[in-house]
């Protein structure tokens, strides 16, 4: 049975809207509104068991997955929903000793979920111009444990890709159109090209653009998520849900065009 | 650059519709309705390249993906779409190194989609109750290549889970309230159940088995997938759509309830 | 062309957000926080125009559609949504000389809807339990100037109808399936029964109250709206939707079932 | 109670599938793969009941809704659904005297619809440029009665709309933004405009054209629909579903637009 370790992430579960990820270590106290808990008791004891502050209220130590990293990732940038990063991920075809680039970082939410994917063999190099936000998401990769898989690397990939033999190019970016031929570029002849976009506008270019360079299998989807309420007499989908993020516009790189 | 070697399989593809998943070997042809293709002749090209059939009409050679062999499976069963499975493999927090038990393999389209997850460090377990099914799922998860990541086997596991400490449940079954008990005793603390179920009836029973049980995160979610036509004056979803799967059902084990 | 008279109501519309339902009186005033407005003023004037405050604001003075006075209406009690609305007058096969049931009223938004489907040769019969609901519903009514066409009843239809011969039953209330032998007795034959129920659970209880009487084309749908965007370079679906707000059961009576 | 009369139109209902509309006469059958039934035997016989042909097989006969004309309509052309159907009525305001334009008549299944609830005092005025479309849709609406407050007119509303002081303006054609300036002129103040349209790109023109005249409350919506299967232990939305049909995008007209 897996135990907690010094120098590991617990998740430590109040109730479903307060959750808080703390590093172990001994002697040390992490403080809640609900009173503190000793770290160090959490050493040697196993996932999912309750823990009981200070003030004698339970929480539960969980071990963090993806999706928990994800949505504690810091959202000062535009997110990404599990329904959509699953969905890239079983797209791009990813698995372990996969190559593959992302542009923008952002928070580095879905560079977790991708170097996961293609641990321990592969490989995630992921580009953002904006110094901050790669700051940010450095600090969340590292935490996560995943940064061994990870290069990060400021630039503008509107202006081309020096990387080579990618299986896979994932963009999230005000105008992947842009990029579209240095993605070509840069993927392995039956590569996986995906963007993720807001705006039709956006996936009308990029279209555009993937119908002119040797991609095939271009085809745009959207998801939508519904939260279904499951209680005896009550059950029924929740009265709000998240009615967009983006579209997801995927292709597949060809060496030439079938005339 | 991956280039095409024999015993590789790589899929022909012709247009949308037609792809054809073939294994390359020497002094061999594979036909089509559009002439014959040898297919010694793929040996040590790069892939996405195209190739000229014997009455001159084209092909792209493509690497399969994982998503790839689930539309290529042999569907005598309930199938996952895409979007399900995407969602699954991503809340499940699958990585490499996971242990996952699935029930029942069905096809074996979600078994090989949760051995590209967790190989190469981790292992799927796949339960099945229907022999004829397990026999197909063998043959589909072998020409995969993930076979060494699978362990097969014939039984019910209402009736039990002899395993223990897994990372993971996922359930494609008819009674996955029955299971509930089971997967709580063999799942690790902390760790994952979800079940996929297409009527709501289903839903209620695996909900109450779950609340009855030391589960918190308990949630049920449905996805809906719109594929968008983009083209000049032509962009909108399409008019067909597929308006239901299933509902997914998770969980996450803890060891023991709050009072 | 239909000019503003004395004793109309009408809409004073600021923005998407603030517009506000007044009654025409010679020498009143209509006080915002932007100002007041002379109500004399808008006496023989058309509809359309734009009205200046005393702080210089304009206003546009509209002539309320019943889709307004919805939107008007007094939120206490459970309200349909246009979408549902819509639906259910066209389902209900209503035109002027029908004669339709409704239960319960809540705040009056529908019977205003069903009313003006109905008149000036129809009614609608529209039955209450909570007095305080009836009491709101018939101040929306009257303010409407469709009361002429509408009868208002303080009674629980779970224990019977006293009407006969009706168009339609529509149903928007806690527990339809009590209701639906009574309804049919109350329905003309070939008449139209809905109900609107917000969980699954009174889905599944009406509809097998409706298979155990003479009905036939039972059936439920689900509506779902989407609001989009559209602007140039930001067209999408908006972020935010109503997920769910209830689930429409209709069926049709017959005299008696086929062998 | 409403009993079948000599030249009354009537549904023959078999199941869900096989519905056909006859129009009652002494002394004539109407002929089945199921048997003929004796239309004369209708006549005195009240709605809902159950009529046997000259092979035993029960039909039952309804009274034909609009919904049920809708469906019955000659679809050669564009059709639109009873979602979008009831949508348009409620969001256009009408009711018994309003005055309502229609461009293009198509199958004539809206402006039956439209008729329906502006009788008696109100008027449909409907033009198609398509004589076939028109010639088909005349002998829908004579079938239906509704004839009388219809005027049919063969022209091009993009070429300019002849009426004045209209309640409404409804769109279901290639080009809306062509027609948005004459519906502008054509409208009374605080009139609706509707168009209805597949396309985004349909959609961003008409929006564009609403947004450089006085029109305000500018809007676009879709429409979902789900049937759902209820049934015991078989309860859930169905598999497949009408995915898109067209976009909504209203406005309302005003006098002149705010500075």
């Amino acid at each position: 049975m897996t135990r907690i370790s010094v120098g590991d992430e617990v998740i430590l579960y109040l109730d479903a809207k307060r959750t808080y990820k703390v590093k172990v270590e001994e002697s040390k106290q992490f403080h809640t509104h609900r009173g503190f808990i000793e770290l160090g008791d959490l050493v040697d004891k196993p996932y999912g068991m309750v823990v009981i502050s200070s003030l004698g209220v339970s929480f539960y130590a969980l071990k963090p997955l993806i999706r928990d990293r994800v949505l504690k990732t810091d959202r000062r940038t535009q997110v990404l929903y599990p329904k959509d990063i699953g969905y890239i991920l079983f797209q791009l075809g990813l698995g372990s000793g996969c190559r593959v680039l992302e542009a923008g970082t952002g928070s580095g939410a879905l560079t977790m979920a991708l170097a996961e994917s293609v641990r321990p063999e592969g490989r995630v190099i992921t580009y953002e111009i904006v110094e901050r936000h790669m700051k940010t998401a450095r600090g969340n990769i590292e935490r996560s444990g995943l940064m061994h898989y990870v290069d990060m690397r400021l630039g503008d990939v509107t202006e081309g890709i020096p990387e080579e033999d990618l299986d896979a190019v994932v963009l999230d970016m005000a105008t992947p159109w842009l990029v579209v031929p240095h993605a070509w570029e840069a993927l392995a002849g039956s590569g996986v090209f995906l963007s993720f976009s807001p705006t039709i506008e956006q996936v009308m270019k990029t279209a555009e653009a993937l119908r002119s360079h040797p991609f095939i299998e271009i085809g745009t989807v959207e998801l939508l998520l519904r939260n279904i309420t499951v209680a005896p007499d009550k059950t029924r989908p929740q009265t709000v849900m998240i009615g967009h993020s983006g579209y997801l516009t995927t292709a597949r790189k060809v060496l030439e065009l079938m005339d």
